[in-house]
């Protein structure tokens, strides 16, 4: 038996084994066809947006005939209705407009803004534009003085004593190390949002803030500011990055500088847009929806081209791109063009609440809102106790995705899908290269010259690729 | 007995697993600390090259005040001697220049290119510029019919009864759906390149050539032709994309097209000129030379800012990062910026000569010629007796160097340190995003204002990461 019980153990090891094998080599070779066929058919979708490609001259029109088009304006009522009537002639089953109700701020006059009466250099201008909701200044301005500060311990140390009715000016830079910009952003823009009521907490009578931008150069970045209603409403503008080395260097060399602000933006009664949506029926789980999108207003400078007229019309062109090449998806598809996410959110807001109410289900939402760069990959996020799987999943898409030179991490997604990480479905942001993003954002300098045809039309591609697995293979 | 031995066994196995366990984790201790000595070193590195660059600032120098400087012409020659002053301040242990003769070929006058009377469109100019090396046109141009083709099959097929007499136009495009834009000339190169003698040989009179281009604009972008003597030498020219476009358009639509060319291009007698190389000696194996490059000539329009201004002033950085880290490199790093890549790769032929001579060993040379673009990684090239052992090595980096958006692939290197390959050393290419490359190289549109501050010193910072995990590791 001693001897015998090895060759046994043995034969039933190796019958066991050669189940084993012929198993998962049936199972590898399903896999591996099933693989070469996904393999073609993202060569598909990228050969079709390289050589049929919209959304670049999509993005041209809404640059170039529409322009800038903030929550309110008749530019962003212009692209509500334009990129409806694009969406209208890609033959999907429903395009629509789902109301919402946005703020309507105005800039008013263009700002001025000045140093004034310096020794050494008279009285000169500094670029700039008010900040996305400010107050404006009395009638015939404010002219003080200013008081720079970097951080917050600083803004404090001043306190009250040295603070009370001068203009604070918040001249912290992005950090330069940072390899992902928007890192670098992250450590600064706290003083654009909460820079003004920090202030007037210690009774200063307006705030300045250097522009969130890399580069020296005299474009001014506007954006968002929130106020804390129980201190004073006081006026803020953003500083371009050479405006804010100047006035520092005033007040380096002679101690003290006058500024002299005068703006007259104001808040106007809330109007009515709309979220433009587009959608391919699922033939198998219409209520189960995959989404992508960008938002359709912009800040009132430039051409919103990177920010986020590419998100818009890569999102249009993912649409365009899964029907051109007869691709009949199992869920429903849909494209979200938001409005409002620069200065409210109430576009993404709007449009959860109504996916919860008529109970649809988002298996996931992709959002293009980091420029129309080069692709470098995806990254994604969920609700704790589903990510772990989901994660596992989408990382088997990887190798698919990798020759068009796509990674795919852990991290955040999106403003406007954010409010859908509740119902437990995939978030993903699409992430193109950021090295050259803050050059742009949030200023004039954001026009349509400054986004390449080829690395718009690879994001679309990529985008169009990942609904496609995601669609195919579920999670 | 029986009972015993099993114990005995697992005794023996339980001691010598002990022993390689300790053994395993007393290394895997060693190499998680000086992963992470690697680590803090490379951040070190980029942090030099973000905050304290001169990359750009040379570039800008090099673009502005020097401009374009094809072999042979005062721009090449103020490059030479301005790049040796730069290398002089950077308290290197040598720098100089290495004589090489160079071909002089120059442009002449402003090429005129033009369609003649066209029935739907009159006369019009085509923007073109001479390829370099061409021969002139007869004193008062050519006027001849154009005859278009789009593959070598056609040109065959059409021979000597229909080409003899006639300009043969060559106007197949770069195609679109490669990822990897250096694929798209890949294929469509050889018009440029061989396609005046291939034309030549069935007895056409002059060529035109699509521009190598994926964008449609109106920059001609020229580039070497090679003649083949058998044939008669016959004038070529590239044409803008849009031109092409323009005349494949009136040949469509009228059946055939006169075009008038006029160039008084020369080849005048060779040169003096240098290649610029400054040098780290080992403190080890000074012998033992790592090399970084990239080429000082360019083409005779524009900036040569992309092509390669840019690989230029990243080499120059790197040393210049090194010594300010305070790095003492084991072997000798050597810059080099060679002549004559562009028209002749006499710079590189005659470097790799002379280190033959001198008996130096390369243990690698890292080119960057491929733009001043975001990095996306490196690919390595060497004798295929000795490549599988370096690059398992070199992938070993990979993790170091990941964080930086850098993958490490097989591939080719650069056209300068080609000639060094038969030493079996190894060799790399610097890869940035290639995406925009092909809408500047060779034309007038490659000027400074086109390269990003980020992008390239993150490319200088990319180099001297590798630098130095070669120099301290090896190969």
């Amino acid at each position: 038996m001693k001897n015998y019980q090895p060759a046994l153990f043995f034969v039933r090891f190796s019958l066991f084994t050669l189940i084993v094998i012929f198993t998962l080599q049936i199972k590898a070779t399903a896999q591996t066809s099933e693989n070469s066929v996904d393999a073609a058919f993202i060569r598909k979708i990228y050969d079709q947006a390289l050589t049929d490609g919209r959304c670049y001259p999509w993005l041209e029109h809404l640059s170039l005939r529409i322009g800038h088009r903030l929550s309110g304006s008749t530019g962003a009522e212009k692209a509500v209705q334009w990129t409806r009537a694009m969406l209208d002639t890609l033959g999907l089953d429903s395009v629509w407009l789902q109301p919402v109700m946005v703020p309507h701020w105005v800039r008013g006059d263009a700002e001025q803004v000045r140093v004034s009466g310096s020794k050494k250099y008279g009285t000169f201008n500094l670029n700039a534009l008010a900040l996305g909701g400010s107050v404006a200044t009395p009638a015939n301005g404010i002219s003080a003085e200013v008081l720079e500060v970097k951080s917050w311990e600083e803004l404090d140390q001043l306190n009250e004593r040295n603070i009370r009715g001068k203009i604070v000016f918040y001249n912290r830079p992005m950090d330069p190390t940072k390899i992902r910009t928007f890192e670098a952003y992250g450590g600064c823009v706290d003083q654009r949002v909460s820079g003004a009521s920090r202030a007037a907490k210690y009774g200063a009578v307006a705030v300045l803030v250097r522009s969130m931008n890399l580069r020296l150069d005299d474009f001014p970045h506007t954006g968002t500011l929130i106020y804390d209603s129980t201190y004073t409403l006081i006026p803020a503008a953003a500083i371009s990055t050479m405006a804010a080395e100047k006035l520092s260097q005033v007040l380096k060399e002679e101690g003290k500088a006058t500024v002299f602000i005068k703006m007259n933006c104001q808040m106007l009664p809330e109007v009515q847009s709309y979220n433009v949506i587009g959608e391919i029926r699922g033939s198998e789980r219409p209520n189960d929806v995959i989404l992508v999108g960008g938002h359709l207003d912009s800040w009132d400078a430039g051409h919103g081209a990177h920010d986020d007229g590419a998100g818009c019309v890569q999102s249009m062109d993912v649409l365009r791109i899964l029907r051109k090449t007869g691709y009949r998806p199992r869920h429903t598809i849909r494209c979200v063009l938001f409005m409002n996410e620069e200065n409210g959110l109430r576009g993404g807001k709007k449009y959860a609440a109504e996916a919860e109410r008529k109970g649809e289900f988002h298996l996931a939402a992709i959002e293009s809102d980091a420029g129309g760069f080069t692709p470098r990959g995806f990254s994604f996020d969920a609700d704790g106790a589903v990510f772990g799987k989901f994660f596992e999943k989408i990382s088997t898409y990887e190798s698919l995705l990798e020759p068009y030179g796509l990674k795919l991490t852990k991290g955040g997604s999106g403003a406007d899908i954010g409010p859908l990480k509740g119902m437990k479905g995939l978030l993903s942001g699409y992430s193109p290269d950021s090295q050259r993003y803050f050059d742009y954002h949030h200023s004039a300098d954001d026009t349509f010259d400054k986004v390449n045809k080829r690395e718009l039309e690879l994001g679309a591609a990529s985008m169009a690729a990942l609904v496609y697995l995601l669609d195919k293979y579920g999670l």
